[in-house]
């Protein structure tokens, strides 16, 4: 950590501080690493050739997550909703930064969420470059660095007419999983029997960032975004960077099933909804290509 | 900024939203960067030789700077704490993320700070590439990414008995003017006769990087750390990390004129306060070398 802000002299004697505590459960060595946690800054090689991908997400407790989210959830959340964007650009990721402002020095909460975080990015050989440990309301903010080949990232504007939409995976888990846990309580999906919540609720205590479909739509994909606010709002997202309109539709495409086809290598799996057209603006069709008005517009802070 | 938490579709309008706020306020054009603020992250081109240099720092309100600090001088300090570990690695800085956490959507809050961010960044060439704005209890998260030419970077762990220990600029004056504020209020240096009131208020508001001073030393220093903790602590870091003991004394040493004289150009000038020694750990000693038990030993949360 670039600023070692706990007990130090002190009080701490023989015990791990805490920013050791994090350091040896999130220990991952990479040969790119040149200096890791413990100096000033952490020191990096990127290899020739490739671009750097950065990104930077902050949870909120009570804003992102339920206060009673279990510290393991906290630590694997915070660094995967930042490799769903290294994710969305066709990223592979590659080092962290991880800034933990927390209300006091609780050393069971800081080994769970350094556990949670380090199984994630243990999956994906992400090492722990650095961070920040402050005194305040519970927040956890993550830097990911990734790496991508020159100009081979998957951006924002580069849909055009014509250009199928599809998404990975199943929309709207996560939502039905907190829809689960306020309705039922934390053991909503305790019991064995309850399978089918669970894999709602796991969408939303671990959601599963979807690096390899990334590294396979390079291929494939003109545009990309994660999808965080709500799909009609992210593709606007897209439809306005990239120039041109969007309907979302339920109408069949022979080419998508190509598509599906071809993708289905991907675990999470694809499904078309809808196709680009020129223009500007997110359209929603029902199948007989009748607007419809959706009933709400995607996440929207501060209004 | 990667996750557009602010309100799109309804109520802007015309308005620029919060985030284009910042974007067009922090505007600098770097050839280096593919891809800033508006994507899911961030495509720059660190160039061939150099290494990349990370970290990222959190500012609390209530905690790093007291609740009715001005908006723009939390923007210029959000920062140049961050910039400050850069100049310690003897790194030129690049990038910056930007993670801001508001309580609500105070767009004459979000415009100063803005303000404040800019006016540090174009300083130093700095281009703000992205970032995340959420709702919750203020509080400001930075990452800066700098760059330095391979193996020369600046690290805690390159001292060796031998060596002298100095100081860049004057220690203290930033806790000296926490003390004025504390005393006489926000008016402490708004009177002109209060110039000299003001340079302890301003190394507290608007604290100044060391950028050149860091660029100069890797040619000199054989370890670098910014001090943040406080002297003894943070030598104490560079103690532990390079396997030696530091004296922090008063005692004249010839060698040290020539540097000093020699790091005159550096506007901030600088001091001997000691010299590295075998052994481990940092003692002070009085001009006879006599030891002395400073009375505090440095920030330390959680305790």
């Amino acid at each position: 950590m670039a600023r070692d802000r706990v007990p130090h002299g002190q009080g701490v004697s023989a015990e791990f501080s805490l920013i050791d505590l994090i350091r040896d459960r999130c220990a991952i060595e990479r040969p790119d690493v040149e200096l890791g946690v413990g100096d000033d800054a952490a020191l990096l090689a990127p290899p020739a050739g490739q671009q750097l991908v950065a990104c930077t997400d902050t949870l909120v407790a009570g804003v992102h997550f339920p206060l009673a989210t279990a510290a393991r959830d906290i630590g694997w959340k915070s660094l995967a909703v930042n490799l769903s964007d290294l994710a969305a650009m066709g990223a592979t990721p590659a080092w962290a930064l991880l800034a933990l402002t927390l209300p006091d020095g609780d050393r069971d909460f800081v080994v769970d969420f350094a556990d949670g975080f380090a199984e994630l990015a243990g999956r994906h050989h992400v090492a722990l470059v650095g961070g920040d440990m402050t005194q305040g309301p519970l927040a956890i903010n993550v830097t990911a660095l990734g790496l991508v080949p020159e100009n081979r990232a998957l951006r924002r504007d580069g849909a055009r007419p014509g250009d199928l939409v599809f998404v990975t995976g199943t929309l709207g888990n996560a939502a039905a999983g907190l829809r689960l846990l306020a309705r039922f309580g934390d053991g909503a999906d305790s019991d064995p029997r309850h399978a089918a919540r669970r894999k709602l609720t796991s969408a939303l205590r671990r959601p599963i960032p979807r690096i390899a479909a990334g590294l396979a739509l390079r291929e494939v994909a003109s545009a990309c975004i994660d999808v965080s606010d709500g799909l009609v709002a992210d593709l606007g997202h897209i439809a306005s960077r990239s120039g041109v309109g969007i309907e979302i539709n339920a109408a069949p495409e022979p080419r998508a099933q190509a598509m599906q086809r071809d993708l289905a290598r991907l675990d999470c799996g694809v499904t078309r909804v809808g196709r680009v057209v020129a223009g500007s603006g997110v359209r929603v069709v029902d199948a007989a290509g009748r607007p419809i008005e959706p009933h709400a517009r995607g996440w929207e802070h501060f209004s």
